[in-house]
């Protein structure tokens, strides 16, 4: 009798489970994509140039998904002798570390020729993006957006009638493979600003939408709206409220995002909604997203500019800009007054008090109340061999040959510096002055986090190599979302750790650190792997501006082979064989 | 007692066994050099642009050895994201093919990061030269001279008091990824006449060395002699016989040759003694290499040109230039006289009695008096999907990502085209006249010839896309020396093996096509491995122009890892291993 009654349990367990099978396996999609990677000619800004493409489009397809969804992205790389990846910028890749596309770090760069899947969940609804990450691909032009909607059934914290999608990034007439030689070299060349802003992939340079309202001598652009370099028009019905997704894989460029005579409402940053607040223009950094919600209560005879500015940094580029356009109006109307006006570059009062504003929801996670590990993160510019780096307490970033997911996962010792780089600097380092030894030194090594702890990460800013110069530096965690507790002014002293914002702070992937100051973040290392933890302006990667960060990753299970296909993983796998 | 004299005997044979390994160990080196590949700022022609170096150096650093000598050459990769190879061009690698360094073919490409180990025997003394032979990177400068001296003891068959080094390269001033992109679009962009021929890496864009000789507009250089576009002056005494060894890795250019008022009196090609003879000027295509005696019999308080110039296309490109000066004149001096003239670029007839003066020594090995298999290679120029192509009876060779030699000594029938190209092309194809059809497909299949065989092949021109249009081809062999046994005009016919030059026919590894005719070649196919044969046009063979020759495979012992680590070889060594 008590074995029929178990017997029942099971079955009817096993029928639940089914079930849950069923639905679970109803809502959630495996969504199959093939791509192909390819150079191309493309006139991002009516200049004719060379752009990574994916299937023949720049920016990349727009991936759509439900959250919950897998994607499985088939990858084949048509480029002539370079490798390639992608990272999914935002998606944390739990459990499916190889698949965050990081050359050098979580996998082999996929060969001329080869195919490589990346196959991972989406877990969370949200504004993401994805961008190639081996050598400055990205500003080869490969990226595009990612976006991830909630869950059949479930609902947004927030009312809309329709969305808008803005990619936002930077566009030199210098091919990317001559910018890195430019930046190798001893001594370096700076890049320098970018020629065009592009909103999706579109800018002008040789002529301007606003020419009218310019005193500059830029002529009006004459465009029949087929251009690769025409704007693409938001069009809009008046009263109703539009979603803006918006994320910038700028290279370098900080950018302020507003639209003339609108308010904005921002509501969720890098995939986590925030409490609403209402402003006149928003900041974004390079490896930041957002959703900003609009109503059309303007005038619906008139159009509207949305401008895009860049700061931080003195601009020698024209806004980028494309028309909000009320029906019934005329598309080709032009807005009757100037693209609106975005604070100052060096107006870093305005860039803080927006950064401030960003306070989660309470449905947020909240942070652990204490960590285990603080690790202090010095920036400072420096030289090596009279070649400018980047260096974090005093090491600039190298990146193996061999990517550590593999050569840690299989104990290789050789495959990179073994020595663990310092968890802080010399407690003297002036950060408002250049430092007094100017030389630094390279280094692959990593820092291993326990898993499952807490780790607070202070990002400490300092004066570049001239006297009075700190620059802005948007940090993106890799695998994970941080708390942000805190920003502040001069060195982050134990006094400031009182300040931290333990109550609502922003969960996010990326954090700026504003010049001569410092960002206080907090995160749990609770997702087995191998993360890059790195400056977002790909320029100062390139010049060693990154750690990288370990947990957990004897519980990295089946790696696929062609994540490990290359270098000392490569050789081990083979060495095992007899031919 | 038997016992006891079969011992004497053995032990005075190992004696001189190991005489032999003294005296062998005494005279054959082994050259160990470790070189790194990076790009780099240089000027090749006054105008600054990115060249790939090796070490620093551009061209790279010129190798010297001797007959019986092993190279070691530890390559390391400081490219950023791109895979490298170099090709030893006139190197036969027996029972090392996969020390040819084709990519695709011989090995996997050596990523970034990582080192690859050439190692290979010099086996005959000769002027050769090394180069890229991935994607177009010989186009963007990766490339240097291979001087093979006779072993120690051994003696040329002509005297000389001294000798130079000329290798010869065409450079434009769109860097090589963009010309990849501009000939793969659609419609094909062509990359036009080279900007600069350079001498040993330099030449002149924006002056001319002999300007007042000129009536084109250029402006006489000014230089001090140190900038990386100063031509390297010859040094000579007078009454003396030099040797120039010549060779010509120019992507696109065929190439005339001349010292003013000195005769040439050419020696050897591609390693091989020829019959002397003596001429005014003499022609080089891109893959060929020469040696040619000058004395310095003229007036010695004079200094001279040595001028190249383009043949075969319409030039657009000045001539390349530098001085020969004698001893104790002044290198300032300029020439009293303008640079020799070579003939005009379309006198086919003066290029056609140029090659048919070659013929070899008669020390050469001679060939074997019939053959086993003929191969008809009929070139065209094609379409596919609107793409400008070359094909080979009518297929466009499209390189596969993992390379034939691992696939095929495995055995992964999943690696290429299994289907074999076409031994011959349509009797009635009229090569005179464009094609009816001009649409071509791709392929990667394989010319397998049996071990030890003897093959002709006969390379078909035939008119190209445009009525009364057809180009200059010098193909390559790698891994062999061919005879050539005759040039014809039109199409081949059977009636032209009676012609067959069997007696002294050169025996090089280049050998061109004339407009609207056949070149006939023989070889042996007693090199196991996977061999290239193509033209040395650079963006020809990007556009499919070549075919891919296997013999004796399954002789191929123990090719290193390193040559195995990408596509379906890694997989397959890697599938191998439980993890």
């Amino acid at each position: 009798m008590g074995f029929l009654i178990d017997s029942c349990l099971i079955r009817a367990l096993f029928s639940l489970y089914i079930l849950s099978i069923i639905l679970a396996s109803s809502a959630a999609k495996t969504r199959h994509l093939k791509w192909e990677v390819e150079y191309m000619h493309w006139s991002p800004d009516g200049l004719e140039g060379v752009v990574m493409g994916i299937n023949g489009q720049f920016p990349g397809p727009t991936i759509r998904a439900r959250a919950g969804d897998t994607l499985h992205i088939e990858l084949t790389n048509k480029l002539h002798t370079e490798g390639v990846v992608i990272h999914w910028h935002g998606i944390r890749q739990i459990g499916t570390p190889w698949a965050d596309g990081t050359a050098s770090i979580s996998q082999c760069a996929i060969n001329p020729g080869e195919t490589f899947v990346y196959r991972f969940k989406v877990d969370r609804a949200g504004t993401y993006f994805y961008h190639g990450h081996y050598g400055m691909q990205r500003s080869a032009g490969l990226y595009g957006s990612l976006i991830v909607d909630v869950a059949e059934g479930e609902k947004e914290p927030f009312h809309y009638d329709g969305e808008f999608n803005i990619l936002l990034s930077d566009w030199w007439h210098k091919g990317s493979h001559e910018q890195e030689v430019d930046l190798s070299s001893n001594p370096m060349r700076w890049i320098g600003e970018p020629q065009t802003l592009l909103i999706n992939g579109r800018g002008q340079f040789n002529c301007s939408l606003a020419a009218r309202f310019s005193s500059s001598s830029a002529r009006e652009c004459r465009l029949r709206g087929n251009e690769q370099y025409a704007p693409q028009i938001l069009r809009v019905q008046p009263n109703k409220t539009y979603r803006l997704r918006i994320a910038s894989t700028t290279a370098l460029a900080s950018l302020n995002l507003a639209i003339g005579k609108h308010k904005l409402v921002v509501v969720e940053a890098d995939g986590n909604y925030l409490q609403p607040f209402s402003v006149d223009n928003m900041d974004i950094y390079s490896g930041e997203s957002y959703s900003a919600l609009f109503t059309t209560d303007q005038d619906p005879s008139n159009n509207y500019w949305l401008s895009i500015n860049v700061r931080g940094r003195e601009p020698k580029t024209p806004p980028g800009l494309t028309i909000l356009n009320y029906s019934p109006t005329s598309a080709s109307k032009l807005p009757n007054s100037p693209p609106p006006v975005s604070p100052r570059w060096d107006n870093y009062g305005s860039s803080k008090a927006f950064s401030n504003k960003i306070l989660a929801l309470t449905s947020t996670p909240k942070p652990p109340t204490t960590s285990h590990r603080r690790i202090l993160l010095l920036n400072t510019q420096n030289f090596i061999d009279g070649r400018t780096k980047w260096a974090i307490n005093n090491v600039s970033l190298v990146l193996p040959p061999t990517p550590y997911l593999g050569s840690m996962r299989f104990g290789l010792s050789n495959a990179f510096d073994q020595k663990r780089p310092p968890d802080n600097f010399k407690h003297d380092y002036d950060v408002m002055r250049p430092a007094a030894n100017q030389n630094t030194t390279s280094g692959s090594g990593v820092y291993v986090l326990k898993f499952n702890t807490t780790i607070d990460v202070i990002l400490q800013n300092a004066n570049a190599l001239k006297a009075n110069v700190s620059e802005i530096h948007p940090w993106h965690l890799h695998g994970h979302d941080f708390w942000i507790l805190g920003y502040g002014e001069g060195k982050f002293t134990e006094n400031d750790v009182s300040k931290f914002n333990l109550k609502n702070p922003p969960y996010r992937n990326t954090a700026v650190i504003f010049p001569f100051g410092w960002t206080a973040l907090r995160f749990v290392a609770d997702n087995p792997g191998v993360w890059a933890f790195h400056c977002h302006i790909e320029p100062h990667l390139h010049m060693g501006m990154g750690v990288v960060f370990a947990e957990g990753v004897r519980r990295v299970k089946r790696i696929p082979n062609e994540a490990l296909a290359c270098g000392l993983t490569g050789k081990l796998l083979m060495n095992n064989v007899h031919k």
